[in-house]
């Protein structure tokens, strides 16, 4: 038989303990943060029928990027692309047993066939909250003012990002009434305008041409441009303002406004790929020069709910996906330094006292100290670097020795500094210093 | 367009919000039991080739069980039915940067195509631990008290269940010298032996008597008879106290007492399916006559790293899962009634008074309280029954008299009280609750 390989599937990672902890350390921010706002959690099954996809995630989510195959009872399944139209499937099922407005979230990985690149894996982990049952711009509000707080929470300052928003009913006025498109040139404008900051300013006018047709192209073209030059509501084109989206979008941005909501900008050209959405969209941007990319974003979709067979359940939700998240503190600096879940490393010195050293263990456990002890029988020297790998803060010398005397050395690694201490200060000093990691961390949340 | 189903894919289950609050308390739990013994999270991805399970998993698992297909690339890969080939790849990969012994965990989804059935889940959640390094039975008894830990851990007694432990080292000397099988037949045996508690003892002996061969079946099922009446190793054949793996079963049974494990017993006839083990092997079982069944198992697996072509390395580990937890749990009347993470719903008595209830939430997040405030502007019956169906612990009633009187309407939903508190003491209230709910759930713990 050959060798088997080492490697991770292709874009798939491994998440060694160092890198489990960053991941951690984002999950259970956002855990606070949108618990801390009455969301509460849920799961979905990592399978689904094709067709979920298919009725209205988009032709290019479902039918290029989804990991679909027949099972072996002939259903044609997928690995779950996205969350929403999972969670919308469970709001259908129980859609009378649920109590409204329903705020629920969840923290699931994901599969998509993507040529991997920076950020951009084909397994991911994302954050999915949506709040199911409300109608006005309260709820959009809401999501909006979450993906705010989810930023800050990781203490990111208001210049490091920028939330831009737009609105899909705006967007059909303006496609149709203001460039006067039909449905088609429509769909294909709005996939194009989506793709705006990826492409080169040429290829993107040479598309939208091709859109417009040759003889209406140049007034299209100048009214684009009139657009694309808007920095806010009031820059707008005058027919534009005729559209009852404008009131909306106002409404929202006062709300956000009271929210505490600072850095949320009007963009008409924001679009959202997916085709669910069917009013208030919006991302959320990383302004730093070394990641100036779009991180999440999210949007109001009423229409999922109800192509399970009933009512309808008006929806807003978002999902920020962990990679970008880590992204984004690398950028700015703000991941702390995070060091392993076990407090102590006992090192036992010489193998007769290994009895010893275990039921030394126990009893610091007893004290909700999170302890391991090498059970090897190597060299001192051998446990000692072992040890030193692990980014554990604490290492413990326990013999037959300091068993008697009732006297531990204990060893703070990062200070490199030792103490000959009682059983009851080892305890208190492992805790101070697990409450201090605690505290370092959730500094900017509280 | 037909409408889409509302069900979850065959075997496979939607955790609703009461769901998931099981499963989170099973992962709470089990991580706090780990994470006290040393051991550190990790993560591995979804996929991964087919061959990672074909080459030791067993031909059951990989050629039937196992949700394979051909991705985009022509890969030939499998969702993951279980971990250790997985992690195995991740030790060999860094076999030279990982500190040993290596303790490491994750908590993760898998999938099997099985018929479904009570415990038994297409898509299903484990608990994989696994100590790295250690060639000593000292790595076995850390792996089977910590199996015992976990289980107590949720407040079973020791009569509860009982952990059954035998060795592969002894089972091949016994299938090899005791019984006289060759390869073939000892490999049929075990599975034969594995399958034993699911068959009726008639079938059990035919197919016994198939392996065995006619002209020997007298003689082998005679010392397949004694092998079974064996309850301890006192009672094993002698032939067999020959083995070397005898005196590894008592050193272990010595260590799993100074531990204080008390319901471990010795079983011949445990074999554990998968093929990969090599030493010790072990299973849990729960003793409720409703649930009198494995609920999960490990052992010793030396091989597995080193078909990665680097240099074997000893490993020990077990993979409860959390659907048998929960029967577990359910069956011996364990499981604590669990609330939502929401502390309170804010109820909205007339719309103008939003906006208050809106600054009220916010002061009382700042205060660390979980809360969400109705935004629907429903009639103030439609807003109770609903927060009725959450099972959220308290409602408090906000409206502009309260905010301007600074006193609030607290209503305790499980006592059916009410009380009018000023902003603190309705913090205060609302703390207390959770910590004693906390500590409700972790009893046993500590």
């Amino acid at each position: 038989m050959s060798t088997l390989s080492t490697q991770p599937y292709k874009g798939t990672r491994d998440y060694y303990p160092a890198d489990k902890r960053v991941q951690n350390y984002i999950f259970a921010t956002w855990r606070k943060v949108v618990e801390r706002h009455g969301y509460e959690e849920y799961a979905a099954p990592m399978l689904e029928p094709l067709e979920l996809y298919t009725a209205k995630s988009g032709q290019e989510l479902a039918s290029e990027q989804t990991y679909t195959f027949t099972d072996r009872g002939d259903r044609v399944v997928a690995i779950r692309p996205e969350m929403t139209p999972s969670i919308s499937r469970m709001v259908a099922a129980r859609r009378q047993e649920l109590g409204y407005p329903a705020r629920l979230y969840s923290i699931a990985n994901f599969m998509r066939y993507e040529r991997p690149q920076r950020g951009r894996e084909r397994e991911f982990w994302q954050l999915n909250t949506d709040i199911f049952g409300v109608e006005g711009v309260h709820a959009e509000s809401e999501i909006i003012g979450l993906a705010y707080d989810v930023v800050k929470a990781f203490g990111a300052s208001d210049d490091m990002f920028v939330l831009r928003v737009n609105n899909r009913k705006l967007i059909n006025y303006m496609m149709s009434q203001y460039l006067g498109l039909d449905a088609v040139q429509s769909h294909l404008m709005v996939k194009l305008f989506d793709r705006k900051n990826k492409i080169p300013a040429e290829t993107f006018r040479d598309q939208a041409i091709d859109i417009l047709g040759e003889e209406y192209s140049g007034e299209g073209v100048r009214k684009i441009a009139k657009l694309i030059a808007a920095k806010s509501m009031a820059d707008l084109p005058e027919e534009l303002k005729q559209s009852d989206a404008v009131v909306e979008v106002q409404e929202l941005f006062t709300l956000l406004k009271s929210a505490g909501v600072q850095n949320a900008v009007f963009d008409i050209t924001l679009m959202r790929g997916l085709d669910y959405y069917t009013g208030t969209v919006f991302e959320v941007f990383d302004t730093h020069p070394d990641n100036n990319r779009s991180m999440f974003g999210g949007g109001r979709y009423d229409g999922l709910v109800g192509l399970f067979g009933v009512e309808a359940v008006p929806t807003v939700g978002m999902a920020p996906g962990a990679t970008m998240f880590q992204h984004f503190l690398e950028s700015h600096k703000l991941l702390p330094v995070l060091s392993s879940t076990t407090d102590v490393c006992i090192v036992v010195p010489s193998q007769e006292g290994l009895e010893g050293a275990l039921n030394f263990s126990r009893k610091l456990r007893e004290e909700g100290v999170n302890v391991e002890v090498d059970i090897t029988g190597r060299k001192i020297d051998k446990q000692i670097k072992s040890v030193l790998k692990k980014n554990v803060p604490f290492m413990i010398f326990v013999g037959n020795e300091e068993i008697k005397d009732e006297l531990y050395v204990l060893k703070d690694i990062a200070s490199d500094t030792e103490e000959r201490l009682s059983f009851e200060r080892v305890v208190s000093k492992v805790r101070a210093r697990r409450g201090a990691q605690q505290d370092d961390e959730f500094a900017f949340f509280e």
